[in-house]
């Protein structure tokens, strides 16, 4: 039987900040981390991030270390990873990074998506239709999983890892704290939504590790 | 000549929230955690917070532990530190804990604080205006220092927290970062306020040590 595992990994300001308040990408970390981040997504069968990422940062998610894209081809993978997009509305732009033809990419929509959104996207991605006006989480991983992917790496941003908490599907927190205050009661968080007011899910502190001018920090949740 | 030595304390949740949407208190952290902070505390000459923590949280702000207060004592202190409320508008509530007769209060306002709050306040704390509609960090600092109280604890909210920042008061920031996520757009973070968008300031990682079931990060600010 497969079981899926689900790392959320992110880079937050020592004040918990995923960016500033104008939702401009900032460099929290520094070459350590983007060379572990790189080798988390070479060990993973997909990739994922929310729409709001896609939007704000046009990430491009394959990896960028040749020895290791050799190295998946050499076990039989694809170059890449696949890439994961959780769109309600179809609102990933046709020349958005995350839809060319670098690797296979999987558009989740809910059914609020729009035709016609819908059939520009289909020739990009493969979608898969989850949830009402949201996408339901549960339902577009375990579509994602029928697809035989099993080691999921979420990139962000605040909004689906909050989510992702609130339905119970991550397995592993790692947080890069960096060297920076960003600040800022309007700046995204490494959890944003609406927030846990009881209940609040447990993790247990699998490690600790200094890397280049921060720490990088590994919970298991409970 | 005397120089001032600001370190703000605080426990976050593994996503950088200091207490829910709902502002309530929220164990972060845990014994180990609360014995630091008491010893932190009985090594300072004045705690400080924003009223917002006051009106919140209602904390009394002296030391727990009978043997830190006992060796303040001997060397000829008082048995707490004082305490300073940063308000000003004079909102700190007469029966606070922070107003009563167990340490002495500062209570720091601005121009704008009415008199009729001032007057009733005068009898439970030493008053220092500083700054006309929002007090003036800089000055009412200085005016704490003038008062003799040179090692300064800062013990939050979020709001209080980012103006230091942003007026360069801070020396260093010890977070204690808890196995919990709160999430939330709206919770309270360590810093909030408007946020940085450029010029961030930058930290330097003096020490990273497991505490109970978290880990405390001190930061050297730069
Ligand atoms: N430092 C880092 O490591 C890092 C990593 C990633 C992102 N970021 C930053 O984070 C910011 C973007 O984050 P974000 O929180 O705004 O966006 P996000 O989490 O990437 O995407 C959120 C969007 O996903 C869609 N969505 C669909 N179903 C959802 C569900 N069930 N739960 C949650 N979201 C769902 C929603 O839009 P629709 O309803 O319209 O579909 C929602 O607005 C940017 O500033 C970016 O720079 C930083
Ligand atoms: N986990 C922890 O370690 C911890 C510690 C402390 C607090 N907390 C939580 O944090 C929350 C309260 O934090 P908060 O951010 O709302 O309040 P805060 O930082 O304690 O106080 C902010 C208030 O201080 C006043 N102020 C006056 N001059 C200021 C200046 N120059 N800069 C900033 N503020 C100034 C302002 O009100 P006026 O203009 O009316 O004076 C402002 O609203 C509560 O939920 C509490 O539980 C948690």
């Amino acid at each position: 039987m497969s079981i899926m595992h689900v790392v959320v990994n992110a880079a937050m300001s020592a004040d918990g900040k995923l960016s500033s308040r104008r939702r401009e990408q900032i460099t929290i970390s520094g070459e350590a981390d983007f060379a572990r981040v790189d080798r988390l997504r070479a060990a993973s069968d997909a990739v994922v991030v929310g729409v709001g990422t896609v939007l704000a940062d046009d990430p491009h998610l394959t990896v960028k270390d040749d020895s290791l894209t050799a190295a998946r081809r050499e076990r039989g993978e694809s170059a890449h990873p696949a890439r994961v997009v959780i769109d309600s509305r179809g609102r990933t732009p046709l020349d958005a990074a995350i839809v060319d033809d670098a690797a296979t990419t999987y558009v989740c929509l809910s059914e609020r998506a729009p035709v016609d959104k819908r059939m520009d996207l289909a020739d990009r991605a493969e979608l898969v239709t989850a949830g009402e006006t949201r996408v339901d989480l549960q339902r577009a991983f375990a579509a994602i999983q029928q697809a035989g992917l099993e080691q999921i790496m979420v990139e962000g941003g605040g909004e689906l890892i909050f989510s992702l908490f609130e339905v119970g599907l991550v397995d592993e927190l790692r947080v890069f704290v960096g060297p920076t205050v960003i600040g800022g009661r309007d700046a995204p968080t490494l959890a944003d939504g609406n927030g846990f007011v009881s209940n609040f899910p447990t993790l247990s502190l699998e490690s600790v590790e200094r890397l280049g001018e921060g720490v990088l920090l590994t919970w298991n949740a409970q």
